[in-house]
């Protein structure tokens, strides 16, 4: 490999210092964010100079506040800071969630010395609920405090995001582009309503996806051009957030942000770069920390017990092949049996049947294998059992994770999701609890 | 109304005999079909005279070996027979299920002393296993011999289509045509992998729906023409089994059959009746049928605890409206949060915003109400929550049965879905016991 991971924080990359506080958007009351004492719920994301800036939003067409005034932050060239809450996702909040979002933007430029231009602001968290812009403003005044280039600051930000995760998801690599040390950082968060379908100009990108509030963050000290960074967070959100789905459900508030600062003094990768020295080890490198976050969101989905790669092969064309893998994914059955360690062929096959993709019973193969084997175990060949024994297919559906083959033997496209199974703790999880209002997610 | 509901069984139309039979299709061993006795699992319907006949089936490309029979003899004029069976699916059974399937129309009418051309099959239960065509044979025959026109053999036909049903489901009407007294029949299943989308000719009607096995027979002693009765079971499956959805997933075997004898000797209904008279009349006491028949499949379904009936208004065309209504009857997060009895309407939104539909969020209202209350409990109006309070709405919620209005004030076109909440039971059953692979559903 090109590059290689290093400890992981936000603040990694040159130039960039974060915080993390606990301002108590939940209005819980002070100290009770958890057990464990309050949990984190506001951070800001800083760099020292202005960054190239890239972001990919939900194209679900209720989109929150901080959606609204970020996209329009992302299409620009350069941005310097990112503001960031859980707790609360400022959507279906009207002209007043509008305002309290760029109101988030002030405070945060007021403190950092910044235009509110330069900065995007996210938020995760119950919708329909006002910001409680007190808390919000007080938490903006003491995280920029706290802003420093440590790791230890960089997680708390990380901590921060998080809602219904169980913990937090940070990546970082580090490459060599001739003499210059690049670094690449993200943190993100997931759980649950985890089916992105993101795009930069609301438009939905060729593979639609359906839902989950997932945030993630990325900073890199890269000199790059903005628009060849925005070429380059496309291609890398197209092969990682874009391909994950927990329980199918897109979120109004999915947000990918990177800002990128040059301050790794390489020289400058542009978009007429053609895609292969440095700009492509850039890709790469971008590309393997999208793809570690996204799996991350995955395994720590709600209630989760199994990570499953769906793999289809031989579709005729890529629609149909992310339609294929993505009907697979979203079966309440498929998923269902996944959770009992069934692996249930009959109802792969039943939903290929229903998805929108070309597909020929007669010509479906479908094999499971160990995560990352060529080694498959033949459940169906042709479209009918092969004589591979229940028990032995059992035994690798019972694992904790593993791949899922699937070739429609009618061309040469491919897709590939990534997704989980259905269990009980996620309905558990998510069927709420009335008698305690604030608990419930958005 | 112009029809009223009478005590209901299969045969209770005149000229109509049946039976149900176990067999021990899923061969666990003679008597061991239930902890109460071997449970019925095949069945015959048997009309006195040919009947005309009318056929749907499900639109799944992966489609089972009855339904491939079916399809072609449901498209002639007459019929006389329905042979059907639980336990096994017959499909992903390749050209060895084709023959059987064609076997047990074979088998059926030889003990009949009809062509086999007359009569049609339809399976549900385990994908993928060949039919155990020695105990189908013994089951024909013991059927065919205990074929008679009393409601309690009827009772036996409805019990030997059930699988993971808790309990039989019949209708019958009884309504006056001038002086000809004329009955409709029904019995159905369902419980699980259950939004039928069905139609004719394997092209998808207009509202696609996604999946679940469900059969559902029905008879008739009115005299009507073949295709009249197309017509007529077209309209009433369009606005009964394909609004309806259990866990979003279409089965490989759904199947909707009616036989009409004619041996109540009223005046032929012909396709050339105006919409009115006897053609109206006989189109709502089918519609009631049918209707009544879809909604017991949702509430029985695998592992429901509550029924909800999810109306969109307000759509600039049918398409949007029944789109918005799927993506929120199919939502998991909706789903789940009915389950706990929380009304949670960000998630509604969140759905609607996904959905294909055209929505502008600004102009959504959303209001919970009694079933067929038209007394309406507004959570949102415009896209912002209103000030009923939340324990007003969960009180709503915590029912049994309960309406939810989605009006997206954009058009005049509606469309309805009958669907139900997602459990911890539901998973549990469906999550199966890979140490009994032969418990496993299809």
């Amino acid at each position: 490999m090109s590059f290689y991971p290093i400890p992981a924080a936000i603040t990694v990359p040159q130039g960039f210092r974060a915080a993390g506080v606990f301002c108590d958007i939940k209005r819980l009351g002070t100290g009770k964010g958890s057990d464990k004492g309050p949990k984190r719920d506001l951070c800001l994301i800083v760099s020292d100079l202005p960054a190239a800036v890239a972001g990919l939003f939900t194209t679900n067409k209720v989109c929150a506040a901080p959606v609204k005034v970020s996209i329009s932050r992302a299409n620009g060239d350069y941005a310097q800071a990112v503001v960031a809450n859980s707790g609360n996702a400022n959507a279906c909040t009207g002209l007043i969630g509008l305002r309290d979002a760029k109101d988030m933007t002030e405070l945060a430029g007021k403190e950092l010395g910044l235009s509110s231009r330069s900065i995007l602001v996210c938020s995760t968290g119950r919708i329909g609920v006002p910001m409680p812009m007190d808390n919000v403003r007080a938490g903006i005044q003491a995280c920029a405090k706290m802003l420093d280039y440590s790791p230890e600051h960089g997680h708390e930000a990380a901590e921060a995001i998080l809602t219904s995760d169980t913990h937090a998801k940070e990546v970082a690599v580090e490459l060599k582009l001739g003499k210059h040390k690049i670094r690449i950082a993200g943190i993100c968060k997931g759980a649950g309503m985890i089916q992105p379908g993101m795009s930069c100009n609301a438009k939905r990108p060729a593979a639609i996806p359906l839902h989950a509030t997932m945030l993630a963050f990325l900073t890199s000290d890269a000199a790059i051009e903005p628009r060849a960074l925005k070429d380059a967070l496309n291609e890398a959100v197209a092969h990682s957030f874009n391909r994950i789905t927990v329980d199918g459900d897109m979120s109004t508030n999915d947000s990918v942000i990177i800002l990128a600062n040059g301050m790794a003094r390489n020289p400058i990768i542009t978009k007429s770069s053609r895609l292969m020295g440095n700009r492509l080890l850039f890709q790469k490198a971008l590309n393997y920390v999208t793809l570690e976050l996204a799996k991350m969101i995955v395994r720590d989905g709600e209630g989760v017990s199994r990570f499953v790669t769906v793999r289809v092969s031989g579709a005729r064309s890529f629609a149909d092949a992310d339609a294929a893998a993505r009907a697979v994914a979203n079966s309440a059955l498929v998923k269902t049996s996944w959770c009992g360690g069934d692996p249930n062929w009959g109802r792969i096959l039943d939903a290929l049947g229903y998805s929108n993709s070309h597909i020929v019973e007669e010509k479906i193969d479908v094999a499971y294998s160990k995560p990352g084997s060529t080694r498959m175990l033949f459940a169906v060949k042709k479209g009918q059992p092969t004589r591979t024994s229940f028990r032995t297919l059992c035994s690798l559906v019972a694992e904790k994770e593993f791949d899922l083959h699937i070739n429609l033997n009618l061309g040469t496209s491919e897709a590939v999701i990534y997704t989980c199974d259905l269990t009980e703790a996620y309905v558990d999880f998510n069927k709420g609890d009335v008698s305690n209002p604030s608990a419930l997610g958005g």
